[in-house]
């Protein structure tokens, strides 16, 4: 009989209504669901904290890890209910920090409670406890007959049912007539499994925009940030002329602090070779993120920089594909 | 004969190579491109500068927008040349500052550089041509067959052709066998012309990581911004448990500075209405981005405290649909 353990965290997937609005509710609702779906199985539950997502942060990551650690061996696999809103930033981080675990990890939500008549919360239900059940190793995230890498994952959908995507890499696998259909490239992963589960927090994303002041990096520097995201324009662009964040950055980096640039493109890749303006960041040390999300991106450099504060092993472990995040490159 | 005046910005559209990347390059090929396009039409080159768009800040947009105005009523419509990386920035804050224009203005520019093979540069201006020869009014996008309204275009591809959408809107037309099919419901525009080219640059775009510390609020106080756009989670979630941006917002919007919240999420509305993490939010008295996507939800904000310092008629400007660029509500 195959076992597979439940751990539940809150989310809009067992919310009820409070006030004419959802709140996060203590639920063993999803066993039940589940058993409907399939009875041969051996559920184990456990609700770990019942929290929207909104509000699950470093340190729930962090529980959900350990709790995911202390399990791998004992079941086939395992399923996470979660609220949608931050589970690509959750899936993200616990790629990095869970690499390549030897069991199925399968994260799921819904968008309309499992109570409510139009739910699409047995559905997603359904395709998790399919590739729970595959035994392919991994962090993945089940949502409207998709299987998506959980550092792949994006949601980009407020409202629908397809709420998330898979950016710039194939889906795992796919849910139709012929049952789960699993994407070869992801049936055999040969990659070593890796459990760390350091990682710095002060770590500071910003979003670019054509008026923002690049005296604001001086601010992130006296705050003390110990790493920096750039969501950049288009395939990297970072200005110079007038405000001039290239001058800004070189400080940062100049101090150690690991600049990461990636794009305010949902889609497609990064590339700093193309533009004298992505060039120039090239020049003075900024790490490319080529074909990562921004999820991936901010959560390897959070993971990278708990196990060592050298730039230049940061800048190797970003480079490096650890858990399919980024593209294999030279 | 039609009058169509072509303003030159710089992108990659007449870029070439240097040292082997692309630089902004002074060029007026894109007069004889059109010419050979459509030599029934008169054309008025004018180059008012020559930059990567990563480069175009709000000092250029002044210098479009009184371009554009000073030329309003001398010809049959407008195409301005621009690179893609902040496009969408442009068009979004020239929605507001020249609502309504009694012409077409066309935004366009290209993937590849006109002197390209391979190029994208013909195609778009033949879109951008159409469209400024069509007497509907507005600020427009054109690229790859559409032309999106320019409040609501975003760049989501870093290189394909395809690097633009309209977001929660459609396409003002497209391009098929048929020529340019209109959307009938762009073809009348009865909303009031207004011009102002007031609008204060230090608004700040924040966007919400899970690690991200609520302090970092009351930095951007101490640094006097005027304006707040938070990008949060899902339909509108801002946490509140341990890392409490919600009364750290509460000073904000006490010291009489607008936040206005959209989502991190690239299609479809926030809703603050559905759970108690967007309720929270609303009770404070943040202003709802709705569908309005984080460029124009950014350049309106800059726009409406260009024109006052009154929370309430910012929260009422912010809530009236002024180009299409947010959906009419009660």
């Amino acid at each position: 009989m195959k076992k597979i353990l439940i751990i539940a965290t809150g989310g809009t997937i067992t919310s009820i209504k409070k006030n004419d609005t959802l709140e996060p509710n203590s639920s063993n609702i999803i066993v039940q669901a589940l058993e409907t779906i399939d009875d041969t199985i051996s559920y184990t539950y456990k609700e770990l904290f019942t929290l929207d997502s909104t509000n699950i942060q470093p340190e729930e990551w962090k529980k959900i890890a350990n709790e995911l650690y202390i399990n791998l061996n004992n079941y086939d696999g395992i399923i996470v209910t979660h609220g949608t809103d931050t589970m690509a930033y959750t899936t993200s981080i616990l790629s990095f920090i869970i690499q390549n675990p030897p069991i199925p990890i399968v994260f799921t939500g819904s968008q309309l409670p499992i109570y409510d008549p139009l739910t699409d919360a047995y559905s997603n239900l359904r395709y998790a406890l399919a590739m729970a059940k595959s035994k392919i190793g991994g962090i993945f995230l089940a949502f409207n007959r998709k299987i998506i890498l959980g550092c792949r994952a994006v949601k980009v959908r407020t409202s629908s049912f397809h709420a998330f995507e898979s950016i710039n890499l194939e889906n795992v696998a796919s849910i139709d007539a012929r049952g789960l259909v699993v994407n070869k490239e992801f049936a055999n992963n040969i990659k070593p499994f890796n459990y760390s589960d350091d990682f710095e927090t002060n770590v500071f994303l910003l979003k670019l925009t054509p008026n923002l002041d690049p005296n604001f990096i001086d601010v992130l520097i006296a705050h003390q940030i110990k790493g920096l995201i750039i969501e950049a324009y288009g395939a990297g662009g970072i200005s110079f002329i007038r405000r001039d964040f290239i001058s800004h950055l070189k400080k940062l980096i100049n101090l150690n602090i690991p600049v990461c640039v990636c794009s305010q493109c949902l889609y497609e890749e990064s590339n700093f070779n193309i533009y004298e303006v992505g060039k120039k960041a090239l020049n003075i040390g900024i790490i490319e993120a080529l074909d990562m999300t921004t999820e991936a991106c901010l959560t390897k450099l959070m993971w990278a920089l708990g196990q060592t504060n050298d730039l230049k092993t940061i800048r190797k472990i970003f480079k490096t594909n650890l858990v399919g995040e980024i593209k294999e490159h030279e």
